[in-house]
């Protein structure tokens, strides 16, 4: 039993040059299918996992499940959207403060959205880290890059101690140090991982040296070169 | 044609008990399997290449590769193997400086002894993170892992501003900071990684807060601090 998209009633419901999967039916088709393709990255493995295996374990046509998800690459990129909307939600009314202390509360709201799907991003870390069009850096998974990016920028701007024109450079790089965390987070072998949220704890006092560093003249221009360096190797010039 | 330890003349010179594949013989067909399986890693990637692909394109039987190279495994392990050799051999005699200067000559030789294998180590990347013997992390790799961790250390130690009982840790960061930095050569979409140059050339700029931070307690402190996290979470407690 699948509602959906294909049922006539839905069709008729969402008349004609409407776009498919839009209808109530269609959208929870849409989730349920979506979530059983997480399901079985997670067990399986992203490279080990076939969207054929993800239509039997539910029971519908492989012609259905492709309909909602054309590849694999699809179900990550809906995962990229779904985890980056979360997070800007949740991340939505920064508290005051230093932007080492708003960092740190951003980091852990990064942590906590990504956390049930830890094992899903460990075995889809080839694709993400990857040349693929659904990797971090990918033009395709842009949109979804630049909304997690705001929220890293957020925390800088409407810091205390906002770094004037710095503001933007500096929440990139502190978009790219979560990124490195998450890493570090996917590969930490502690029990729940308490290796890394102690690491974020320390976060505030590992960046002091940073800080004080942007207050000089050479720590600034050091930023801005590094900055310049990221954006042509990593974001292709964005 | 295939020399090696399958002719009856090398087993004979080999003799009973001696271990498979060291006559010269051996030798030079493993060279010449271990290259062959690397280009078409490269070529490929890493998950679409088999050792019978290998072995086909050779010429030769995949018993006689498997000989060589049980698995894909047995391939990166090797190229581990070379690669922190050559680094430790090519590094052994490091400029006089402070250890910013020499950890960023560390770090060119490392890159200039990984550029040629750039593709393969990118498609090689998920099994390098991934949870697999072959790892950077495994315990498989410890004793290639410790032979570029060495190269870090020594470039700690015999610095001119070498800081005492810190060395280890010092040196453990700077060997991670060093991974930080090939990940980021393997995502350079530059020409010719130049941005990665560039990093490199601003390396010892980049340091200056943190080697400023290090004359004061509690930047020791949080040295200290993260050293255990990392050794905890990425290293199995070495």
């Amino acid at each position: 039993m699948h509602p959906g998209p294909t049922d006539p009633e839905g069709a008729r419901r969402r008349g004609p040059g409407r776009p498919r999967g839009i209808t109530s039916e269609g959208r929870e088709a849409r989730e349920r299918l979506y979530r059983a393709a997480l399901e079985l990255v997670a067990e399986r493995g992203f490279e080990a996992t076939t969207l054929r295996d993800v239509a039997a374990r539910e029971g519908v046509s492989a012609g259905l499940l492709y309909r909602y998800f054309p590849s694999k690459r699809a179900v990550l990129l809906a995962l990229y959207d779904e985890l980056s909307a979360k997070l800007a939600a949740r991340a939505a009314r920064p508290r005051p403060g230093t932007w080492r202390r708003r960092f740190g509360d951003a980091l852990r709201t990064s942590l906590a959205v990504l956390g049930p799907h830890r094992e899903a991003l460990r075995s889809a870390l080839p694709a993400l880290l990857g040349g693929g069009g659904e990797g971090i850096f990918a033009p395709a998974t842009r949109f979804s890059r630049e909304r997690v990016q705001g929220v890293f920028s957020e925390a800088v701007r409407g810091a205390s101690d906002a770094p004037g024109e710095l503001a933007d450079a500096l929440g990139r790089a502190l978009y790219l140090a979560q990124l490195a965390v998450i890493l570090f987070w996917i590969l930490d072998r502690t029990d729940g991982q308490r290796a890394t949220d102690e690491l974020v704890a320390l976060a505030e006092r590992l960046l002091a040296p940073i800080a004080l560093a942007l207050r000089f003249q050479r720590g600034r221009a050091a930023l801005l070169r590094v900055d310049a360096l990221v954006r042509a190797a990593l974001l292709g010039g964005e």
